[in-house]
């Protein structure tokens, strides 16, 4: 089965705005177990919309295409796809009545020209807009012109703005597809790992995967900063028993470097393991600047297991706030293994936390010396059974470089855990 | 002019990750001048992504890809590349020393199997990779035979981990695109603005600019969180004038509102103001979890400015860090102007800065109660001519509701720093 996305819109072209369409379609799609074939973004105007739903449609059974159905003169998806396929334009009664429903729900005046979202090509289903005006429309194309076999294909014309598109996707488009084209059975599991680069966790694990992928297992490898993702995949009636298998033997290679599966993120299984134990932390940054804090703090539930976070930038809050020694910080130095400890211990004392999470280090691009070069950072975590001091070398660009320290910070914390 | 780009990788089709290189790419693009048509992402398969660069190759001047160059087994793009163009793969001795210098500056030993990304096709230039290990690749296709008309085109394939790519792109592919296909004159200034809806920034300037439009001005606006871009764009010789004119126009209308030009952010804008001044700030943040402290230690130099930021997530923490007074939170609510004034004031007066910021409020999703909704926020601002405290309503998502909140406090800052 052939599935494609098409994003209209010239702010993404010119890379005004970040496409984030694609991710949550995709995604939603993947998880009924549809894939998506090809994604294509194309500008605001006729002939590039026009060629790409062509296209589009002469290679796939479901394109979906997303924006250009709102009242302004810029939103031109519906005409154009009413043009290409030679169908009429004509007022439905049902979507301009929802749009008048709208309005009136928020007191205020119709604008004109709206009544424009109410025309409806002749055969198309109309998808209700819970959060908007321009409702969306499927159509089924059948026999498909496009296609070189002519089979049916059909289309679907979604609104741009994500909070209309999004209960749009589900409550109408989902049940019409998996209606008109029950998915194949599909089996994803995506294991999250910290801690070793991408090419040694697939030498690892290629080896003792290659039966199961003799049998149809696909692993997929994704790298990102101070992450490295392995998807494994099964279709088919065996998939799902091939993935569970896949799994087990990479459990089994890399064991304590996967911090999580599938949509879990670091910092969320660290908030979930300190609240199954009912312990409490502190934080105590310096160059990763409130980044550690930020991340706990996105997972909702965190003040439960969150107390402060010290930020100390200079040395005198550290002095402050911790305090770190004046002879400590004189013989050793702000970037230092002793200085780590003392902001872990003077945090954990004064905040009488379980865990204190300690990071100090030279995020760059100044500050660096031979004896300590940027990107040089020591994590503390003090607990009750004592303080671990890590050494790291982080030798990347400033923002990098706090998002893998922080990402070393929360991993030695949920190893420690784990215990 | 033509440009594709074409990103691959399954993980973007099955909705793991978010395109993050459409934007960078199209953005830097279109700060040169140029415009991309068409973005295409496939996944890693050889018949897709060959389709695709053909297809691509046969419409456009110019090709990039991203992704697929890395040393494991689903890295396939310089193989396919080669085959599609009937160019022959050899090892490239430079390209082979890049790598084996990356891993002994790391002292760290080359993985077998790494070798295979110093393979070259026959004639391309190799793009060192600063970041990483695999280098990129630009090859002119001349006389290009996808092209009805057989003209050149230029293909250029990038790695896929952002932080390879976007030094890669500024050193290597950026000077060789400005040679080899010279953009159109073109002047381009945005305008960054805070505190006002996109379709008011629009109602307030649209008109008086009329007449600058209909001499080619072309206006543009992208609404982010927290923010509206308004962008000038000029084309030819009397370009540069006409943006000088309307942004003489704009600032007189959005006076205060515009806290930058082109690349800088408010956080970077406040870093500088503060430096300036000599001044130093200490934050004390609830609600927004680090995240101010975050953004301000992304700007390089923020140490000078920053002394400290106390995260209280607790009122146990509010109380001891900050000193706010029990009765007041007994009284009051955390989330209460009383509140942040006193964290404001405690924060100044505990680490004797010229500026304390101070929010507090409910991200939600849950503890929001009837009088104080999720969303509702205080922002506290104290100085040495007193204290400014500002009520906000912010009804979004746990991550939006952060942003917005943090951006209005940074705002509040500039602003009084502007006075």
């Amino acid at each position: 089965m052939h599935i494609e996305l098409i994003n209209t819109g010239s702010e993404l072209l010119l890379g005004r705005v970040l496409n984030t369409h694609q991710q949550w379609i995709c995604r939603q799609l993947a998880d009924l177990g549809y894939e998506v074939t090809r994604n294509v973004c194309v500008a605001d105007d006729g002939p590039s919309i026009q060629s790409a739903v062509r296209e589009s449609l002469g290679r796939s059974d479901i394109v979906l295409t997303t924006g250009g159905l709102g009242p302004t003169s810029d939103d031109i998806t519906r005409e154009l796809i009413a043009q290409l396929l030679g169908r009429k334009l004509s007022q439905d009664a049902g979507a301009l009545a929802g749009i008048e429903r709208y309005f009136a729900q928020r007191h205020r005046p119709m604008p004109p020209g709206t009544e424009v979202q109410a025309l409806v090509p002749e055969g198309a289903l109309v998808l209700p807009n819970l959060n908007g005006t321009a409702p969306g429309l499927a159509m089924e194309v059948s026999p498909n012109p496009f296609r070189p076999d002519k089979c049916r294909s059909w289309l679907v014309l979604l609104p741009g703005p994500p909070r209309e598109l999004r209960p749009m996707f589900t409550e109408f488009v989902r049940p019409l597809l998996l209606k008109e084209f029950p998915p194949p059975v599909f089996s994803c599991r995506t294991l999250h790992t910290t801690g070793m680069g991408e090419s040694t966790v697939e030498e690892k694990i290629a080896g003792p995967l290659h039966a199961l992928v003799g049998r149809g297992l696909e692993i997929g490898y994704c790298a990102r900063i101070g992450e490295v993702d392995v998807r494994l995949i099964g279709r088919g009636d065996k998939g799902a028993e091939i993935v569970k298998q896949s799994e087990t033997i990479v459990r089994d290679l890399l064991g304590p470097l996967i911090f999580g599966v599938d949509d879990t993120s670091l910092e969320a299984t660290v908030v979930a393991m300190l609240a199954e134990r009912k312990q409490i932390i502190t934080l105590a940054e310096s160059c990763t600047g409130g980044l550690i804090a930020h991340r706990l703090t996105n997972v909702p539930g965190a003040s439960v297991v969150l107390d402060s976070d010290m930020v100390t930038y200079s040395n005198a809050a550290k002095k402050f706030l911790l305090g770190v020694r004046e002879e400590t910080l004189v013989m050793h130095g702000a970037v230092s293994s002793a200085v780590a400890r003392q902001m872990a211990e003077g945090a954990r004392a004064r905040r009488g936390a379980d865990y204190a999470l300690a990071v100090t280090g030279i995020a760059g691009p100044d500050g660096g010396t031979p004896q300590k070069p940027v990107g040089t950072v020591f994590i503390a975590l003090a607990g009750n059974s004592g303080t671990i001091v890590e050494e790291r070398h982080n030798p990347f660009d400033r923002e990098t470089f706090k998002f893998v320290t922080s990402q070393q910070a929360l991993d030695l914390l949920r190893r420690t855990l784990a215990g």
